[in-house]
């Protein structure tokens, strides 16, 4: 199969996370991504390791998120260099930052400089808070961007602390809409002959991320509070959550009280199913989180399952990975560093014409395309 | 500015939000976006509400989902009106559906018929856990793939019980990768004039989500361990969290221990600062947690921005909206439902040649186009 983008060639300005999981996506669906950074030291996240995780001289985090693309090194300082850069750049259809505002504009590298070289350019920039206002200089960091966004009073109970997202969320929803914008303006550009300038942030992609909270707590003026236990959603009624059993855990979605309580044979859940599920939520959560203590998982979701009640196990990835419904998923793919080392990381999670989009291309070492690409290009 | 999808037909046989969510962007970026449903019910989440905040007869979360599409009532199981659809279809550049695997060929629209019908379309279809193997007839609902997932052993601290993230995240980000597949395959299409079918679904949508934690399992075979307090992430050191002060919380980013020990002029941090700060980052945590109560948010923020590390507030959305920051961004956009009734929501999150992208157009009342399009179709 032909992969969607197959032609198009991105030039990535970026480091960390949101920029580069933007382009990991268009190398998957084809495009030809290369990374543009600083001779030496290269991209920030080559160096930021995790549990001191090496691939050779890269961290571990660095290959998984910049498989699948070439790196050119150039000194933006050096004007012949910069001179390069511009040649190369008249040969993109896409560039990509998600530098501070105003650090591109200063390498000679903002919109409209690259706009004259190169009028159809799609330039895509990422920013922490936007490109203007009283927050523009703060750095754009994930979890300082969930912390203002509203985002830490959504999980967890009521009781406890302001919660983060285990996960770089600011990050990886800003990385998706970048990928959406560029899209669309290459559609847009195939019909029409127009480049773009598309502009994306981490706050405002974590605000939109939140609309259905927000738009709640538009319309009634509060914030949507969650429960004192079991949190799942501040949105949703009793039972929605998750149960510690005698062996384990399991979630419970949207249900039926009525039918909760004979299934699982509370009589003082049936009681309490007469309330308002949403305003007596806690009591309720209580009498569940109670009662389903005293048998193990399995106990309960063969009765939950018995009428089709949305209940399921808990699984950490120790247990998931070994169940045959997680392995015809075939998520999993290894690359191959060099001879002697491989990594396992997860595979693009589109399917097209039923073939997953596989690669096994490694991220590349610091300026390891650096003079191909010259002669390419004939890059003097 | 001609938006980027004008021109583009979607039919959305969609219910609830991952599919729908997918629809709302495709219309914030100009598409045609036409919800194909049953007669008198309608969507199913026009009946879900929340907190029992409604809009007319439909809920405000349908509202917020659903603005700047068009409704077209058919029942599938009448023979007529399904060949009004197949006319329809005729005329689309796409579908999507997040039906359970089976039902949309039982109605006669799987990918291969509507692909006899339009060779050219865009199919692109949500399940829950891939369309094969032993999950495939489980409900595919956010809270139960969260649980299966291994995300909630991502949140929260070591000592509690796997938490959920009290957002969507399956839904949304799943919708977010249905975008994506559709707009690459309107890219290849415009140039091949080739359709596809794209799948996607909430379970892989939600195992790449987590793809940087899950390379690191692969590499180390162990589950990363979430902190035992103030837990940001189960990868990163500390300090790495939020913090409780004597009134109110802020978040503390990456930063040197050494230096924040100096900046909060805490003797205890000064010294563990010498410890592995992953290894030992429940110790440090306390240490900071400890000492950190004993001043105000404003008090440490001037001393930790005085050296420019990486800590911000913690705000709710009653602080954050009142803020210049947050109002600068007009993330906010007013949708009028008629001349008595508007809603506030947010906007989409791209910006394309510096335009927000604004729609005041509320969501369809059932049905309500159907006749226009039968008569714009010339469908008998």
């Amino acid at each position: 199969m032909e992969l969607p983008l197959k032609g198009i060639i991105v030039l990535e300005f970026c480091q960390y996370l949101s920029g580069p999981s933007a382009g990991l996506r268009l190398a998957d669906l084809g495009a030809r991504v290369i990374k543009i950074e600083r001779p030496e030291i290269g991209e920030a996240g080559r160096s930021l390791s995790i549990k001191n995780l090496w691939v050779g001289s890269d961290s571990l985090l660095f290959h998984t998120i910049n498989r699948n693309k070439e790196s050119y090194t150039a000194n933006l300082k050096n004007a012949e260099e910069l001179a390069a850069i511009k040649q190369l750049i008249k040969h993109a259809h896409i560039i990509t930052h998600n530098f501070r505002p105003g650090v591109m504009e200063k390498s000679g590298l903002g919109y409209e400089a690259v706009k004259a070289i190169n009028p159809g350019i799609i330039y895509a920039e990422v920013s922490g808070y936007g490109k203007n206002g009283p927050w523009k200089d703060l750095p754009g960091q994930d979890l300082l961007i969930q912390a203002i966004s509203g985002l830490t009073y959504t999980t967890g109970n009521a009781n406890q602390s302001p919660i983060p997202f285990g996960i770089s969320i600011a990050d990886m929803i800003c990385g998706e809409h970048l990928v959406q914008g560029i899209l669309a303006s290459l559609i847009r550009k195939a019909k029409k002959g127009v480049g773009a300038h598309i502009e994306v942030s981490l706050l405002e992609s974590l605000l939109d991320f939140q609309f259905e909270l927000l738009t709640t707590y538009f319309a009634s003026n509060k914030q949507p509070e969650r429960s004192l236990i079991n949190n799942g959603n501040p949105l949703l009624s009793a039972p929605y959550g998750i149960y510690q059993t005698k062996d384990g855990y399991i979630a419970i979605a949207m249900v039926n009280l009525l039918q909760l309580a004979e299934a699982i044979e509370s009589d003082a859940l049936a009681k309490a199913a007469v309330k308002n599920p949403f305003e007596y939520r806690d009591d309720i959560k209580q009498i569940c989180a109670d009662h389903l203590l005293t048998n193990t998982s399995q106990h309960w979701l063969n009765k939950l399952h018995a009428i089709d009640l949305w209940a399921i196990e808990v699984l950490d990835w120790q247990k998931l990975t070994t169940l045959p419904a997680y392995q015809q998923l075939q998520i999993e793919q290894v690359i191959a560093i060099d001879e002697q080392q491989k990594i396992i990381t997860t595979r693009c999670p589109i399917r097209i014409n039923g073939e997953r989009l596989l690669s096994n291309k490694s991220a590349p070492l610091l300026g390891a395309d650096t003079e191909k690409i010259k002669q390419e290009f004939q890059i003097a």
